[in-house]
């Protein structure tokens, strides 16, 4: 087992990526303080992995609340369905939730923790790739309002995140190689050398090869453990992180968040980002080229939505950051492991690299 | 004006009380850190106070959004409301709420600055005693579930507290005398001189005499604001803010929080908790009948409601605190400002008292 510790004094806690950890019963004892445990998670990972981390908390008192999957149901309703079962069973403050799954039931778990009595504790056991890079990881959690994405919740880190990468077998291929995108972008906004070495080994990961996947996932844990510690609320470097989110977003937001998965947005956010970086001079084409291919190697889209136009992407973009005072700040490269927050870049350029992503030829 | 801090790093905050602060503009632009301003308050403050508080903000963006009075507002809906209006207006997060009303219109406002976009500013200009003295200061929000009070909330400090003691002249009286429930509270809590003190004045604060009534407030304030310092998040001295808190939450539940207004409750209960002192030998029974008459000049129970029994008021004490691994917990008095917080009385001696506070006959 590989070990990570997200550095934020007495709020600090351990990610603990190996193989089988949901049947190490000692490892999550050790970091459960009171016998009263409740884990959620949903309809479709419950059938697969419930009965296992069950017989992992033999010996305390464990309740359950699955939801149904999905992300229409990261809700205020639902932290209110957990809560309604959390006062039924008589739930206190030194009480634990158990997260396990993805980035819903994580970040839905997580903000429902931050607000049961006014905060208790959470574990986080992802069981995706996304989750156990990204989500799961930095105390960002929340919920959806009908306006906007995560616009209610809280930052409240977990007790620890035991990552159990053999449950990646069976996560769905493309739910898998999305989550592969936020893997690459840690590569690109702070570790060329992790950069090149998914160049090197993006096979292997592909392949589920049991040691480049810890690899993968304990140094993109490293490098998101890192930044989270430097600005644990997101006052300023944490930023970096959203590389190809704001294009990956508006993606999202066009398409209804249906179609396309998280990471396959991003992973055009990060191209788009790419491309705008080259545009301004700030990277080369040779290095946008090196972004691209491996992006497809990992079996990741490349061009805008057919059902989004230029115009309309553009548009929701300004939307989406008017909310910040009506400067829509990107986030760029300065080279492969050097990402810049910035509001630095011509609108012209902008428009360009969106019309060259996308299928059609409006002109925006 | 007067000014009590909040120490609490760089969470610190000051508590401003005098008279016509609700026309100081220099005061409310000092403590606003962007243009985006949304004040919430409730129908029954808004027709005296919300016009006042324009004005003084008059140069800012400012929206309003107007609750219905009562504490069944107090839910995840009005939350869910709140948001709903910030979004579609577009509020950032460098944006503030500013909470104009009593507990509960400070208590949901409170909670929604807590989780809108992860924590945005919010200002506590409580227009109740109780909200002067107590909820607005300390910065734990809430909201209730159908299964219990508060049971939804977080830590999350104000801005600012803007305590404008002109606006107690509209208040309702019994509203009035219930606030002092907890002003008497501190004395009895932490600081002894501060009840002498009100003995000898209390006369002049429940007539409103301007320096009198500032004062009370003021020195309320100080006695909350070093056991907040002390203990931001409850985990352990905060606790004797409680004193007849756990009798006074079982009276208004078995009530159905109807009837009774929460500082009458806590009056009874802050009585009780000195019979049972008494009972046990730590506190005198003229220390007990001086607590009495002072809260009898306030106008303030000193009996239990006819409509509840000894029995049922046990019965919601020890449900109220199963939630706490079974034990519990009471604040009790060593004498006139020393209260203790704990679990070592006679489970008869308790009994004894209730029953002697009872005004029915039944056998518990």
């Amino acid at each position: 087992m590989r070990k990570v510790i997200v550095e934020l004094g007495e709020r600090s806690y351990p990610i603990c990526i190996g193989d089988n950890l949901l049947a190490d019963s000692a490892l999550f004892r050790s970091h459960i303080p009171a016998k009263q445990v409740m884990i959620v998670t949903n309809q479709t990972v419950a059938p697969l992995y419930l009965d296992r981390l069950m017989a992992c908390l033999d010996g305390l008192s464990v309740d359950t609340c699955i939801l149904p999957d999905g992300e229409k149901y990261k809700t205020l309703d639902t932290v209110n369905t957990i809560v309604t079962r959390l006062l039924e069973k008589r739930y206190g403050r030194s009480s634990t939730l158990v997260a396990l799954g993805g980035g819903v039931v994580g970040d839905v778990t997580g903000f429902t923790a931050a607000c049961y009595q006014r905060g208790i504790g959470y574990l986080q056991v992802p069981t995706t790739v996304l989750a156990q890079v990204d989500s799961a990881v930095g105390g960002k959690t929340a919920v959806n309002h009908a306006l906007g994405k995560n616009m209610i919740g809280a930052f409240h880190q977990p007790l620890a995140v035991i990552a159990d990468v053999s449950v990646l077998s069976t996560l769905d291929p493309r739910e898998f190689r999305a989550g592969l995108a936020e893997v690459i972008k840690y590569g690109l906004i702070r570790d060329g050398a992790f950069f090149d070495w998914l160049e090197q080994n993006l096979d292997g990961v592909l392949k589920g090869e049991h040691e480049t996947l810890v690899y993968a996932i304990e140094r993109s844990c490293r490098n998101k453990a890192d930044v989270v510690a430097m600005d644990e609320k997101e006052s300023g470097p944490r930023a970096i992180l959203n590389l190809g989110h704001t294009f990956g977003h508006a993606i999202e937001t066009g398409l209804g968040y249906q179609d396309w998965l998280h990471g396959e947005a991003v992973a055009v956010g990060i191209l788009m980002a790419a491309d705008l970086s080259c545009r301004l001079g700030w990277i080369s084409r040779e290095d946008v080229e090196r972004i691209s291919r491996l992006l497809a190697r990992a079996h990741l889209p490349s061009r805008l939505p057919g059902a989004l136009s230029p115009g309309r992407l553009l548009e929701i973009m300004a939307v989406d950051k008017k909310a910040r005072d009506g400067v829509m700040v990107l986030v760029l490269l300065e080279g492969i492991g050097n990402a810049v927050v910035t509001d630095r870049y011509d609108r012209e350029k902008l428009e360009a690299t969106i019309k060259a992503f996308s299928t059609l030829q409006e002109i925006a």
